[in-house]
């Protein structure tokens, strides 16, 4: 098993992708490409300890920015680092890529290069998103912003299948998320959208609202990109502003900071469990290839975990689980 | 001023609305009426202290429930609480109305019984929420879930107006929500509605991502009330699975326990700054009357600011403004 590694995407790059790819040649077996400007990652890796013999380098010169144009950066830019690592996973170089760059050029170089799996019409993005109770899958945050009710039926397909095979959920519950429980409720968009759900051989549960998702009582959430997007955003940063209050709360006074150290054990126990880190990436259904999306902030621990998903979609046959799937949903519609 | 409070209307009613408009005489000059059934209201009102002279009650017999279709419960439901206090405003004998029942039914019965202010084709709801730094007012969250460009156009200008004349910001900025801060970004949709918001003269700041709301740093957020509704939600729910974590964290051992004291004043000032109660309702802009819709768990307290936000609105003009400030910013296009 070899997966490829962007060296070169996310906020703290070349140094947390390329310290991600040392802790996971630690821990586990897989091979390791990184792409990326040698001279660059080079250095990273001088004095450090871990197997050689499983880590290569693929030089490549270019870099696509966070906020260059998708489809004109992958066209432009056919040596950068998100470029190259698709195309190692489209000669068979490679099993997996993964990225923290340019969400959008991912996407756009992964459907270009590897294709789509039979019967997709278009890739999603799927999030896991952690709960107080089990994590939550969410599709799609941003891959498809425009959809067609088909689109989303294929999307709770593809994601109850990672739910299912990856995250290991018995009978995955599949939720659409809109203004209302009721049938009736929402857009003529998600009216259809759920009358295609009703008639999948999936367990799906029906419409659930915001304040559902994070329950933690539903396996699989859909919706489409453009508010999956926004959700995923908004949820990120709601957290950020209560942990930030948080703790000037524990800095407030001396007897705030004496009772803060008290309550700290407890408190990093519930870190660890809201901790996007621990699921590190964001896989991209419907691309006949397994490419991760990490997050733009990604740790070195969210790139080592990344690394892992990345690997267990390949040895678990997650695309050949969502062809299946897709055939299967398909007849009974 | 006299506010007609759907006693009716809620999660904790008639107890809740009630007991927030008797606290509403006791500390302001508004005369209240009592919208509901008369025989379930006197109980609540006997052995309390309140000036009886600024209190009246109409009596009537027919209630809407939360899960009632709106459209059929208004025309069917003549005598129902909120039907009734729609039409104490329409005929003058109330200034404004607030109610924390069925929203869909408040919105239908506003518009029909009100119509709606001089050049604005839809009304929208919108809502305050607290944040870290200033109050953000955040429209549309579920009166319209399919808006036309020019809708969301109306709305920043009426919630600019809501923000500038009652919040009392100066100059307030106004965002678009979007999935990216680029003009580019987002759908057809957004990108039409950009192109109106820049037109205008309000203080238009561009697009903002999911994350930007509660950073307190805009005053007016638009959206459709399809992406509202499920962020109000979304947000809620993760505010709510915080608040429980923390008191579980806080519980967990004797050592927390002992430390949650310690922090307890410091935290209850932070859980004071993002009390939704405080600013009690949401104001539904753009029909020819004030109404207030407040949440469905409205305590007496979330009441009893509602019904003060409701006669500022009223004393302050704010349906002249907005009329004066669409009239302006229509000049624009």
């Amino acid at each position: 098993m070899k997966i490829a590694v962007d060296a070169m995407g996310g906020d703290y790059a070349p140094k947390a992708p390329v310290e991600g790819a040392l802790l996971a040649l630690r821990e586990y077996d897989f091979e390791i490409v990184l792409v990326g400007v040698c001279s660059v990652i080079e250095p990273l890796l001088q004095g450090k300890d871990y197997p050689r013999e499983r880590l290569s380098i693929v030089d490549c010169p270019e870099v696509i920015g966070m906020h260059e144009s998708p489809a004109i950066s992958v066209r432009k830019k056919r040596n950068s680092s998100i470029v190259k690592a698709v195309e190692l996973v489209e000669t068979k170089q490679a099993d997996a890529m993964l990225s923290a760059g340019n969400t959008g050029a991912v996407v756009c170089a992964a459907t270009l290069s590897l294709r789509l799996l039979r019967g997709v019409e278009r890739p999603g993005i799927a999030i896991i998103f952690p709960t107080l109770k089990e994590p939550v899958v969410v599709i799609d945050v941003g891959a498809n912003i425009d959809p067609k009710p088909m689109h989303i039926f294929q999307y709770a397909v593809m994601a109850e299948a990672y739910s299912r095979y990856i995250l290991k959920k018995q009978n995955p519950k599949v939720a659409l998320l809109n203004i209302g429980e009721e049938e009736t409720k929402g857009t003529s968009f998600s009216k259809d959208c759920f009358t295609l759900l009703e008639k999948s051989a999936l367990n799906f549960a029906g419409n659930i609202e915001g304040r559902d998702i994070f329950r933690g009582e539903y396996d699989v959430v859909v919706c489409d990109g453009f508010v999956g997007n926004i959700i995923l955003k908004l949820a990120e940063g709601v957290a950020e502003a209560f942990i930030r209050f948080i703790k000037e709360i524990f800095l407030s006074n001396f007897i705030s900071k004496v009772g803060a150290l008290l309550v700290k054990p407890a408190f990093q126990k519930f870190h660890r469990k809201i901790d996007y880190a621990e699921y590190g990436g964001a896989p991209l259904l419907g691309v006949n290839g397994t490419c991760i999306i990490c997050h733009g902030v990604s740790s070195p621990k969210a790139i080592k975990n990344a690394i892992r998903f990345a690997g267990q979609s390949v040895s678990d046959d997650l695309n050949l689980h969502i062809v299946e799937s897709l055939n299967l949903n398909n007849q009974k519609l």
